[in-house]
């Protein structure tokens, strides 16, 4: 493994991972109201276009963060509606 | 510009801007109770690193979205240390 895709390893598993104590506190708390909806909201679709920019570049690294991350953060916009 | 760079800048422009609406949350509302304090913290270290990957990769749109966001993560920091 290259230098350059190790560090997209890493980066990716830090920025997917800072996605999940936020839905792990909202699931424990049921309780969102500090909480902008815009930035779930923003980032998925964000993350779609990442997505794309990824599969075209061909770098795995980009692929399966967002991928992750873009489903953690359709969580969070779930659970901003339901517990607000 | 090609299709690549221009999905690149418009994805990183919805996940850099993804960020903004916390950070104006957590100024007007100075409550930061329901706001995981590792996300920031992941994310900041996480995005150093894309930001080293971007310039490997010399992929301007990542080397911009990936610092934007860096400093919008290290101002959420701030502000749930501050706030709490």
């Amino acid at each position: 493994m290259t230098t350059l895709t190790t560090i997209g390893y890493v980066a990716g598993s830090m920025t997917s991972l800072g996605f999940v104590p936020q839905i792990i506190k909202g699931f424990e708390t049921k309780h969102m109201k500090d909480v902008a909806l815009w930035q779930p909201l923003l980032l998925t679709v964000g993350m779609a276009l990442w997505l794309i920019y990824g599969i075209m570049l061909k770098e795995m690294p980009m692929i399966l963060a967002n991928s992750f991350s873009m489903a953690c953060n359709m969580i969070a916009i779930i659970q901003k509606l339901v517990y607000k």
